[in-house]
């Protein structure tokens, strides 16, 4: 299901061939709802913090996208599920109307998760009906869209639910494995990239988002960028060499961050006598010295990186450098994996040193889902790559992921860069 | 169920002949469960403010209650259901350890609804066991605590569903009944009272909190009492003539809230174009001017006392003046009744000028239970009677209900008082 | 100056008589002023919390006192000072307009301390002419109900400054003297008091604020009240046997305060090492065990109290318990003094069990003045006594101050009480 | 005092010749002194809002830097002024040790701007002594940069008492003089720049910070810029087009902060029936609409960016724009002038579409002083140019001022760009 675009080498793509749209839907409504499977009627129903929203949300969020621009304007003889799911269910999008207040999702003990799971079975009989007719080319891109979106709201209804374990004094396990041996990460190793002409960003067949474009020409100088993300036992060594003491090594948000809330570690780290264990949707575990470290805000990669006289890649060398690299195509994890080899990638996003910016000649899609990416390229930062919850059609290496430099509760890594 | 008890007229109040203790047991235990049946296990997850709880979380507090101070010291050979619950529902008894923080309890998606009927089952057959025995009159007295606690949180339970469900956008009702026609209320009547010395505070043989004891001597000067509390309609009358624009009726904490809030009508009442609707456990209707007005603060109730010349009575008036009424025995109530005969009473709390202070003489439980009243004697303000939610064998006319002035979640009216 | 009321024994009271009123307005607007002078124009302009305001504000807003309610209704061609005071000097009277936000009087830098004293002569040059007049009952009273208002706003002026110097690290005083040698206290005493029917409230010829009348019966059980207030030596023992760190003895409002504000000592007191030093007016100083403890809230007397088995007294138990006794009649001081006998009094205000209420029959004035104390009657506490702070010639014994519990900026100590 | 950098076209830079740093030194610390002159002691004292601080505390700040990095390590014999000092006037030199918390500095009512006064004197002695010396080129460089950092406290101590006046009801004047008449601007033109490979940033032998180097490659497309800033009559078309009610043309968390704080002007402009009025250093007057527009936050520049289909430059773009410009030399004034040529400029500071950030191998100072300006790079915009409060000889195209996108209490308005 990945597309080869010949102008940028590999990428990873969602299927744009006609024939495959219809499957393309079923497969990834399918993966919307394997995810929710093992969650309760109320752990689908919390919202554990403002920026978090609740998995049955997120389940009905993804349909009223399908709906609201899809089967409402464009099936004749279609109607709404609910007509109060239009306000309920609109995230952002200011143009379609009001909305419920964000932070308010979690007070939505009705409709209740059996009816979101109706209400997702009358959108996907409906949108069966509707892909089976031949589709004009805005309301193919519409619907690839929608299962793009739906696929973002796939890996944030596990980083959510992840949130509201986290906080819950009996620590539920979303998924019960059995633990690895603990063990070190491969030697971290450095690739040279001369400095130069380049041109980065989405050009091809494919589905890629509008932030992605256009493919445009950037200078950068000569670096050096690690083969692999910083793993769990270098971040370690950085806190005991006391990291998260040393102002000098914080920008100084980051720094009023550490002392206002009195960080100490990653997120969902929780102190064991003296050393640590770390939550994840596995439970409690023993930290592994060999997995990528996570849940980092940007402010933590940041002074890692300082600590150690290097810095975080500009997205242009991440997409650069990462694209010379052999890359594994890794599959969904409910944690990160211990990595092994020194080209390990896919199970974290890794924070780059750009702020979130629209691309020289960028211009928005129109109308409401023109709203998508342009009106949040202020206060983010950019992240790169993929994480173990991304779906693996979902990625690319033209994907710009972005978060506010403070944010932990996504599984955000980092990988360093050097002048050359 | 009732006791009488000569020294005080007629009292409600909870059986507490030998025989009957297991009974009542089961019956206050049953009637949780029923208030709870509506509720879905997402509905009973959520908490939609500080102040209230799940309705989940009353249903375990309860339990933990006769677990923690019955069955855990009590009686042999007793496994507690789960240990992590001692600190998941402990409610604010500092004496018993740590507790899970409040404003955190709607986060507890796991233990499930299901989970809490396995623990009610759990300590209702271990406590079947252990009210077969002969009990000492000190654990005797902790059972009835402990049942008597359980239906305050009954009524706590329905006020804390009523306000989720009023954040709800889809407004959903806990019980569907047809609505009856909306009338008029019957005129409001005034008995006179003669001032001298008096005995109020409770002093019997059934059971009472400690803070309605000692009964004491009291000097009340001459006064009239409202034979009913005051209706939506004249509430109505008040907002229409700008009593919520009207400074100089208002106290000057209640006015800044006025302002703060933008409050122009009781909690739960709802702009319908030029009119009202409000919002109960039924639903949302229309308003009925024949109901006694409920979910004010006292600094409306206040509010409207000075603005029609008179006042809120004080709790020794209320209880002396209510003494002498012929008063209707009301039993449960989804939302308060219509009002029928001028000694209207028990559908609201109604709210008094007096401060929630201990009675001269006071002293508190020893123990853990000890704190259960006097911590709280400071800035609160007493409110008597019953609402439409109280359990009938709950009441008593010397029970003293305390709330902050600004709660507004409680079923709370009043009835005038004025200097004689 | 003092004004003895038969009925009530001896009272501490304004002159009324008729030839008396423009050298008392003269007497008391001097105060002011010698109150403030050893304050820069900086320090007269801070405002150090909401609660405070600055000195350059309390010179101000007694002087709009006057125009605004004597010189520009009564006083023929009486022309105010500068139009714009109106808004800024207001405090609290809805009925007179709006008004300067009080948190925000800290940032009047204009008009400076010069203009304001241009205003102080400005208004006592018309006063002048004013009070030259034979004024009627209505006018006079209101002159005198303006001069109590000075005085009371001269008290705040030090506290407020005491305030605003305790956050400043250069720690200034205000006023600088030798400190005497810390000695103990006298022995605490007990003065029995009978049980029965008592008058309290003010019935007399001088002035009084009307929250003190009327005059009225209450019932009041045999009690004990100590001689002199809770020492610094008693309350350090207090201190030192963990009663910052002994949920049991507080309510459960205070203990939230204790552990959110970290609260470990009064107002005031600044660890020293393993001991404390105390910030007056006359600077950091050590500990006088000798001295009245002062800068409390409600709930730390409560808690003390609590600690040694007594109970604060209610404000009826301390008027009756006081009226008896042969009281010294203090003098100001920057300071709490050393008691020096058992009979201390009148150096540090003191907290009692009763919420602030109206008394029975209260009526407040008529009009904008009558905004002065009713609309504050509810959530605070009543206070009783005076402090080293305030003019001698404002106390008198059946004066009801009052602040919300959790206040600790004003010289707020207690005396026990204890059942008979 | 301006000097000429070949590689770079014409800088403003600060004199760096041996003889002239003394000159300097005088020249810099006076104007200082001449720009709180007018201010009275209390509006010396006064702090705003936590992003301002007292004129006071500006002027010890900048002598404390003195004092801190160049007297008291490298002049013999040197004995600090106030030892408290240390503390009371760093501002955010973590190495440095502990100072005063920001949002407290209005509360330092002692010491007095007397003192303050006491203090420059005392340090331009020792100053004075010190720059007799032939220094090594490190000291050299950081009495530059003490300058150079007192030279931007010049400008924050006219943007920080602006807004303390703007919140004081009697709206004073920092300056009183005639306003000349409106009129409105010259015509909008464009210039347009062909892409390619280009150098920006600082690279001479005056002085510069630190994050305007090194001087460094970049790609830039061509583009066309604007040869003014926008004026407030243009911006006053996009209030009156509903520019402040429509959320299509803002970033999403422009349109929270729009909504939040209820804007629908920029800063400083007061309703005056259905017009606006703006209040400046010269008080209140008619809106000007040939003056640039200021008082703007980034988000209130892209939305009008938006509004009008063009967009902000890059700060690329418009340093090498602007460096194709013949450009005024604008002195200071204490509100930015009415535009007289096409080619208007340094009225305002313009903000640009770039984040803050390093540029391409940027390092910061070693030790505390390289605290400077690396420590912010994130979550902040850049601004170029410079405003009328900034002191001549400190302005240089390649400068970079930065502030978070939502601040507006800068003198900070915009110029347009296009695609070309």
């Amino acid at each position: 299901m990945t597309v080869r675009n010949e102008d940028q080498s590999e990428t990873y793509g969602l299927a744009t061939s006609a024939g495959d749209l219809a499957a393309s839907y079923r497969a990834v409504r399918a993966e919307t709802e394997r995810r929710a499977a093992p969650l309760s009627p109320e752990d689908q129903c919390v919202q554990s913090m403002p920026d978090c929203s609740p998995a049955k949300w997120h389940r009905a969020h993804t349909s009223w996208f399908f709906e609201t621009f899809l089967l409402t304007p464009h099936l004749d003889g279609y109607t709404p599920f609910d007509p109060s799911f239009t306000y309920l269910f609109n995230s952002y999008y200011e143009a379609v109307g009001p909305r419920h207040a964000r932070p308010q999702r979690g007070m939505l003990t009705r409709p209740s998760a059996d009816a979101i799971a109706a209400y997702r079975a009358h959108v996907d009989a409906a949108m069966a009906t509707y892909l089976q007719t031949r589709l004009p080319p805005d309301q193919r891109a519409l619907v690839e869209l929608g299962l793009a979106h739906e696929q973002q709201h796939q890996e944030l209804l596990l980083t959510d639910i992840l949130h509201a374990f986290s906080i819950n004094p009996t620590r539920p396990a979303y998924e019960v494995v059995a633990a690895p041996a603990p063990r070190d990460p491969p030697p971290l190793d450095w690739i040279q990239h001369a400095g130069g002409l380049y041109e980065i960003g989405y050009e091809g067949l494919g589905f890629a988002f509008d932030n992605e474009t256009p493919r445009h020409t950037t200078y950068v100088r000569a670096f050096k960028l690690a083969t692999r993300p910083t793993s769990v036992g270098e971040y370690l060594d950085f806190i005991e060499d006391g990291g998260y003491r040393d102002a000098s090594l914080w920008h100084s948000e980051g720094w009023a961050l550490v002392q206002q809330e009195q960080l100490e570690a990653p997120l969902h780290w929780v102190r064991d006598g003296d050393g640590w264990l770390r939550f994840g949707l596995h439970g409690l575990r023993p930290l592994d010295p060999g997995e990528p470290v996570a849940h980092l805000s940007w402010f933590e990669a940041s002074a890692f990186a300082h600590w150690t006289g290097a810095r975080l890649p500009t997205e242009a060398e991440w997409e650069l450098g990462l694209v010379k690299l052999d890359l594994p195509e890794p599959g969904f994890a409910a944690h990160p994996r211990q990595m092994e080899s020194t080209r390990a990638f896919g199970d974290v996003w890794e924070w780059t040193a750009s702020a979130y910016a629209p691309y020289p000649g960028f211009s928005p899609e129109p109308g409401a889902v023109g709203e998508y990416n342009g009106k949040f390229m202020i206060n983010q930062q950019v992240l790169r790559g993929r994480s173990c919850f991304t779906p693996a059609e979902h990625a690319r290496l033209t994907y710009r992921n972005f978060f506010p430099p403070s944010a932990r509760w996504q599984v955000s890594g980092f990988r360093l860069a050097r002048d050359a």
